[in-house]
């Protein structure tokens, strides 16, 4: 059964201020739009000013509460800083950080410029550490604590073919974060991350995977749980990582794909190809264990 | 900031029947006291029916609901089986077993014996997976969905010497969480664990580290976010994973230690000890970066 | 280009004294042979006294060296003690405990019997535990060092479905190898593990799958590299493990499979199946990177 | 028992070229020395010309063979490409790429500018991509097969405090180790990844901790087997990798470390600390097990 609905206690999440990067679209806007719901007020960034503030707009008329929409690209870090003071000027104190944006290309890595392998690994993995000494020395200096969620992937530790620069800018970001929540818990900044399985946002796999490839590697086909997943289902572990209910929750990557990657990885999980009819014979033949 | 209290909506495991093995004291109790406040009834077992019995009694006065204490020995299929079969006739439809029953000696492995080493081998893994077949045997043949929730540590991964049968246990209890979130997935069977770090016991801590030792061992001191965890904050984490919110949660194991297992493998975390005027001294020396 | 060829030094493992158990076929005799090849000498092990003999003369007939066969059901502990005993009185101080016993079903979970499960589970995780803390608390005694190689599967950290059993074991072999590794480090006895990829044995893969299953199933086809292993690549890394050139190699887990399992992990790896032709027109269709 | 001699047979390495970035000084250098001892051919690149052709003078003095010194900064597309035509123009066909390039500061986190830090990432990740991507393109393109091999560290999974722009580059190389490792292999190229521990290099470590830290930081202390490595040691299993004795390992990191990173990560490890009286005294009072 899915339940996707909100999961939290109403408020879980008031008077949470929360910066969250690649904030306008797909998942980055669900995910605020939860936070919203809980009480939080939002900073939502992305290079696209007009996304953004429609976003903004939408999200205020659903869900009220404050929704601050600021340029920025994270690869740029003089457009960091100045986010970040804006960011502070307009909400007060920020107690979150959202890292979401993203950025990636499904191609055979040898077909790749150097040009297009840099762009993932700067908009990734330069981005998301920019965002993060930013706030985090921000933090340090005005004895504020913080809380970090950045989001990765399954293939962060299992590389994968065809994503490779995404691969090795995820798999940085996720040694920063379990670096980090050592490092810096002392400074009471926690960081943790969630691996999000297949959850399709609109226009996104269309357009990694033109025309017919959507519907040859339909992505549910390799879920163990038969399905992509539900926004609100990311959104729940996401509120409840940003929250302090979560305090005790510190260097961990939380993954959310129904088993996606581990059903690929299992030696013998294909064997659920075989038939019934199949293991009732096979078992007759060497009499029953 | 810890918010040490219950973070799911009201009702949330509402019409949940949940077995939890070694749920009459410590972390068992405290789960299954959360589950039952969200609405849940319970299964709770042992190998002490009078230790279970008060247990019942006093949670259901506390949370109301109804709790059964049912005497089992997990090492024993056949009262793992008769457990099985009262927990349904008294319950009907058995929705998620927590499986948390565990044995433990901490104590240089040559100074096992043979006995000592396989009691907790087959206390944890032949026992956990003994309440797993029973059960997943029975939802299958009965088509009913279900959900694991099985309680790890965070050496299931890295192992620890001193605990080493344990650690090979809950190795083995791990593999089998994701090998059966993979296979039984077909069957609307989810299968997730939670490895938690130090969530002190009245007496567990005591009992394997007497004396001054358990001052000299302060496991607070390992944990960067500085304390060891509280009760409720386990509970919060287990009641999501046993909850419809976290359909979509597979074959993942969660841990939640403050970050205790990455501060002590991470090569230079250590460096902590340096204090800051050593670092302006090391800084002045080379040249600002 | 395969060089299926010793490749150490003539004489690396001289004088070294090796217990195999699971020693009589398969990849453990495989092992053997080359250990023999490069001056050892060996106690193989299994529970078929009259293959041991077979096995140990054909050994002996074309390597040369002693190959002494011993009785020994690892589930017993006191077969596993005399097998010890008889081992150290007739080849003296031994060196080296190559842990390769093993069982296995493949099944599905629910079809298995609860004796069939904890066989494997006796065999696999008792069995070497046994073998272990034997010949461990002998080295400790009798201030020996000593070097543990423990055969494991890739399926010991992913888990699998169809060898749960299996899989549950292995990843307790696993976790031992590594809690060991440190805590008996300061006894000057190391330990490790490999986790060997599909290198087919006589029988043994036709045993698991029958008839036709091996061709459908045929495990070269999930291997990036295109084939399966030589039983030498394996020995090759086995030596390695055992010789004194591998001392600073402890607690480690070294995967030989040709990157099957890391093929099926990766989230996009399925992508491999895209023609090249498609891959220039997605290219032409959103302009080259 | 240390065998830090070469363990490879005589000519393991015959008619290898090796492409060795970072091959001037350090491991890089003594990586490079005992495959040159095997037969193999090198090119050693690092910024430093007049470095690299001491070194290689010195390297053909003392071992024969051919060194060509190469400069290139490897965070430079251009000189990149320029140091692969002329490898491949003075040498011929290159076989093997050993991306040992590296740089690393210590510090704490919030004191690294945001310079430092991406100074980091662009030579370790960006410029060990670069040397990657211009091989498996030349490769591919002109349908020779490859071998690369990737120096990492045991904080490429786990994160480490203080080393935080290194452990995120290095899990960057780690993940695009794995991930090549899958996608290449149909064109013949393997990929696989050594994680050292200590092996203390002339310099290196004094210049990151200064004065009495290094003393006060003895990394030997921190490792079960109680000593640093030596280059050899990390030599031969370089060796191996790279040669064809290891085709069936692929998409492989390798620890070498003593069993260190396991001793911080196991929970109860700090149990070391426990003397023997101590626990006849624990034994004693709750009854021998």
């Amino acid at each position: 059964m899915i339940l996707a609905e909100g999961m939290l206690k109403p408020g879980a999440l008031k008077g949470k201020n929360i910066v969250i990067t690649g904030g306008g679209t797909g998942l980055g806007k669900s995910m605020g739009e939860y936070f919203l719901e809980l009480g939080a007020n939002l900073v939502i960034t992305s290079r696209k000013l007009d996304v953004l503030q429609e976003t903004a707009k939408e999200m205020m008329a659903a869900k009220g509460g404050k929704v601050i929409p600021l340029a920025c690209d994270v690869r740029e870090i003089d457009q960091v800083e100045t986010m970040w003071k804006d960011a502070t000027e307009q909400l007060g104190q920020i107690h979150v950080v959202l890292n979401n944006a993203a950025g990636n290309f499904i191609s055979p890595t040898e077909r790749l410029s150097t040009n297009a392998f840099n762009t993932v690994l700067d908009i990734v993995l330069k981005g998301t550490s920019q965002v993060t000494l930013t706030a985090g020395k921000y933090w340090i200096a005005n004895k504020q604590p913080g809380t970090f969620l950045n989001i990765v992937t399954t293939y962060a530790w299992t590389g994968s073919g065809y994503v490779v620069p995404s691969a090795a800018a995820k798999a940085g970001v996720l040694a920063m974060t379990r670096s980090l929540a050592v490092e810096w818990a002392k400074y009471d900044i926690r960081s943790n991350a969630i691996a999000p399985g297949p959850f399709p946002t609109e226009g996104a796999w269309s357009r990694l995977l033109p025309g017919d490839l959507v519907k040859k590697f339909d992505p549910a086909k390799k879920v163990p749980v038969g399905r992509v997943g539900e926004h609100q289902e990311l959104a729940n572990l996401a509120a409840y990582l940003v929250s302090d209910y979560s305090s005790y929750v510190n260097g961990e990557v939380m993954t959310i794909d129904g088993g996606e990657w581990l059903k690929g990885a299992g030696e013998f999980n294909n064997l659920d190809q075989i038939p019934d009819e199949m293991w009732d014979m096979m078992e007759a033949s060497r009499g029953k264990k």
